[in-house]
């Protein structure tokens, strides 16, 4: 086993470079937990890295809430358009594209060209909108199974993400057990809290009540429920910064520096949301942030148990590593720990680390040393299990 | 000083029954911190128990985002409606109206019959609405001392209030030091923090941008913006619980005892918000919350005394008692203890309570006994001051 990557090796690391997203079309159903089915699906992934002879070094990556496929590397034609885990994923970075071939994959119901409500229903010819079924984590998990076998992988040296992108790695290691050596599961939860889906409501509801929204049918009616997405981006905000980040952050800056006694921005932080709102309101599908937010809201594998995770968490043959922050207050580290006693109850292999970081849960998307430390060298362990 | 009054005897305690809220007319001008002033304005009060013949016993007490100067009773043709505070004002309560003198009153820029963006603008003949000026704690605080003057109070016994009516309190002491023998200040900070500002712009932003908002004068054009108003009010309902109280009232319980897979309600916390955000948008002016929220964000008295919160409260003459509630994340017991350091640092008089109760923000309104044994024998010690 070599030497676990450095920090500053880590920030010297390269990018992937440039890359392309691939669509794979599956003529298959999929039946989905809503009781509905889709006839056939499109995922659109990318890929970075080299499968290896072997086929044991893949490495899937699931999505959170507003992501994509594009996890790592840019377009040839957008240089600026870099992956969402750019410092993670990459030669040398803790996910090592040298020795691992790393799969991301836009979800089902999703807006960047999987199959959700912009693609065309093909029993109406028309774009599904707000007809689109409601999907879950599982949908998702199912799916992304599909998308193995197109690949001819068997078994992922490991499935990871953060946040909800978590639960999907949690959710392969029960449905697929035999599928992934390794989960890793970073800033999660085994199911929102009725805070945590108090926020998702008011999200919702800030959407559904714009009267552009239309009953998600906004496109055919040549609007969009803008003013709702930028509420609802706005408000995730919040529960994605600490107090504290945000205290150091913006504090109580103020714009001009004086009050102007107005409802303008007054305050940086004010500033900083309302540009966050305007950017995802420009780009994001609000069917597609509603299906997501819903499926964060039913995440919930113990609740076929009788609410007993452990049980739930039975199947779980991969070895599973658990990362929390230590002021993530959306999904706090002490809904980790029910992630790790569960497992530890099934004498799981677990690992489990809480980074003390100031970021709150936006924390698993920047480049902690001490996390990537810590991914890097769980990687290393799980590159000298796989490599031929 | 007779014995406090124990939990039970105030929870037997008889309500100061029947009351009729009064109109004082001012017809002086009123200079406002945003540089405007009014050029003359009415408050809405209610008064409780009767006033000494020294005029020594008399309590005001300030209120907070949505409330009115009905603190306590019930109106005679409205057996329903008590006071936001019936369970602390009364004959036998924590604040005796047998013994003191309290006062509720509605501030300016309120909708309850305050001077205000209801009121007609004396010089447009038409409601203020959108022009009516953003109001601030110190002009609530100034307007307060003139009903002061018109009710012929040289020195309150005490000036009161929880959250926002804290913050009134506070500056009471700091604006006319010499006109109160103490300050209660419940569930305050000294500012909003970056996150706290955050939620406020949400709600205002979900409000202002509102089709039916109508840049202020939606009342004009027969709107009102109720949609932006009900998620303003659902978002800040989530920051007045706290997290482990949420989950104890709600959980993940289910409203049809089974998931739907609809955005209709499913969750009970979901009816709940819903359920508080409407029957807000019913009843409460937008233009008020949208002023009433900025009054928070602007409230900073270090800011003057380059960030220096004990040089700010130097003028501070009450006895002050400072309460914070353990699981309040809205405005933390951390925030609180600024208070306190800045008044001992100046060697105020000051007694603080940190109650270890579980249901964050709100608490400053429930009636805990271990909080209204504390509030009780605080006044009876202010009692035994100002009995002839």
């Amino acid at each position: 086993m070599s030497t676990p990557s450095t920090s500053s090796a880590i920030s010297a690391a390269a990018s992937v470079g440039a890359v392309t997203p691939q669509t794979a079309r599956f003529d298959v159903p999929l039946p989905l937990r809503c009781g509905r089915e889709l006839d056939g699906f499109e995922l659109v992934y990318e890929t970075y890295g080299t499968l290896n002879a072997e086929r044991s070094n893949a490495v899937l990556i699931c999505h959170a809430l507003n992501a994509s496929h594009h996890v790592a590397g840019h377009y040839a034609d957008e240089p600026g358009n870099t992956g969402w885990w750019e410092n993670m994923i990459g030669p040398g970075k803790p996910v090592d594209t040298r020795r691992f071939f790393v799969i991301g994959v836009n979800n089902i119901g999703g807006c960047h060209g999987s199959t959700g409500p912009l693609s065309i229903n093909p029993q109406s010819g028309r774009a599904w909108g707000g007809d689109f079924p409601l999907v879950t984590v599982e949908d998702w998990v199912d799916a992304q199974q599909h998308l193995a076998n197109h690949l001819g992988i068997t078994r992922f040296a490991a499935v990871m993400g953060g946040s909800l992108g978590a639960m999907q790695a949690l959710a392969w290691a029960t449905r697929y057990p035999e599928r992934l050596r390794h989960s890793v599961i970073i800033a999660c939860t085994p199911s929102l809290s009725a805070q945590n889906i108090a926020f998702n409501e008011v999200a919702r509801q800030a959407i559904i009540t714009d009267p552009d929204f239309n009953d998600g049918n906004y496109r055919e009616k040549g609007t969009a429920p803008k003013r709702g997405l930028r509420v609802a981006r706005m408000v995730g905000h919040i529960t994605y910064l600490s107090d504290d980040e945000m205290a150091h952050k913006f504090g109580r800056q103020l714009k001009n520096g004086r009050v102007g006694y107005t409802f303008d921005t007054e305050f940086q932080i004010e500033s900083y949301l309302r540009h966050q709102g305007n950017k995802f309101a420009d780009y994001f599908d609000a069917n597609t942030y509603l299906r997501i937010t819903r499926a964060l809201d039913y995440f919930d594998p113990a609740l076929e148990h009788g609410g007993n995770l452990a049980a739930a968490l039975k199947p779980v043959q991969a070895g599973v590593l658990v990362v929390s922050f230590s002021t993530d207050w959306r999904f706090s580290p002490e809904r980790s720990h029910e992630i790790v006693h569960a497992l530890l109850k099934n004498r799981a292999r677990v690992s489990y680390a809480e980074i003390d970081a100031p970021h709150g849960h936006d924390a698993f998307l920047l480049d902690d040393p001490r996390y990537h430390g810590l991914i890097g060298a769980y990687f290393e362990r799980i590159h000298a299990e796989v490599a031929p």
